[in-house]
């Protein structure tokens, strides 16, 4: 497992580099999916279920973009998909260009599904488009169904948002159908799959979800 | 109970800032906590049970900064607690300027004890001095015991971590002698308390840490 140090793209338009980067993808049949959520919502626990599910009909690859560790690429790495750590010096958030650095040096050719775990921050990263195809959120429950008031970007500009953790919904006073209901009024083309990694229920619809959309 | 519009601070230096709001703290006699932690991770809980054991003795403020929603202004607002909503206009974090307008919105001069609720982010508030007297960051159990590793200037930067959400310490996998080992080894003078704000376990010895250093 390779880590690449990245920091800030200094160009003209992260937009351009973004559509630069999409295009790109195309030409070389990826599909690449830019998954934010808070630190702590399980992002690395659904990818592992979501590799473990697909990887007989993929060929997945994994970006983990964090400020320091290398924990998570080396967990993805275990399940045998391709996984690239990328250290963003800092960064709060990942740009179009640091995601083509990284999805160039994992060596992504071969690729058809690359998921790209960006830096655990509900805020920052909703401001960056990263050339991906599909933007998915995570919110888990423990985190609470008032998010949507609080930080409404992040549900703006996400195609799906998978509510993890749904396993532990009856220790906390988390209201499933209030929640869906403030993520509509911000975003009403958003999909919402309620799901728990541990378990595996729901995962089956999310997973429909990105086949459909590759 | 206010909201108060706030954009970010253009001055020459934020830590020339923060020092002088400190010494405005310092006339006026209030003593100012900065709460740091990721979305959801329970920072309003906490401050319910904090003014609800310690309003007797205390004159207690709470400034709410959020990107938007006045949610957390009004449930301080219900326990009698001083309260003002700060919209940081898409903002990731409160600088020392913004801090200061907030707190002249709230008209301290009689408050004693106030709390600066940050924005919901591990990163980014760790790069900007309020001005605050101390530096409180919170770690809710879900969130796992390796934050330490991947968030590592919070920890750094912080006079005491708050371990939040342990009554649900049976139902996650976190190991709390793990962290405590991860956290201490990046900063070997923070305070920590593993606390529950739902039955009280732990408060004691934060309301004491919390009245020591006023």
């Amino acid at each position: 497992m390779r880590i690449i140090e990245l920091n800030e793209s200094i160009t003209d338009s992260n937009d351009k580099d973004a559509e630069a980067l999409r295009s790109l993808l195309k030409a070389q049949g990826t599909f690449l999916i830019n998954i934010m959520s808070s630190p702590g919502s399980g992002k690395t626990t659904l990818l592992e279920r979501l590799i473990t599910d697909l990887k007989e009909k993929h060929k997945i690859g994994v970006m983990e973009a964090d400020i320091a560790s290398d924990v998570d690429a080396l967990r993805i790495e275990k399940l045998g998909a391709a996984a690239i750590q990328a250290h963003t010096d800092g960064m709060c958030h990942m740009d179009a260009g640091m995601t083509q650095r990284a999805l160039m040096a994992m060596d992504s050719k071969d690729l058809d599904l690359v998921f790209l775990e960006n830096v655990g921050n509900l805020i920052c990263p909703a401001e960056f488009d990263t050339g991906a195809n599909a933007n998915v959120m995570i919110l888990s429950v423990p985190e609470g169904d008032d998010k949507p008031l609080k930080y409404p970007l992040m549900f703006e500009k996400s195609d799906a948002l998978v509510i993890t953790k749904t396993d532990t919904m009856s220790y906390f006073d988390f209201d499933l159908e209030k929640c869906k209901e403030r993520v509509l009024r911000l975003n009403p083309h958003i999909s919402i799959f309620p799901v728990s990694a541990l378990t595996g229920e729901g995962m089956d619809a999310l997973e429909e979800w990105i086949e459909k959309h590759m």
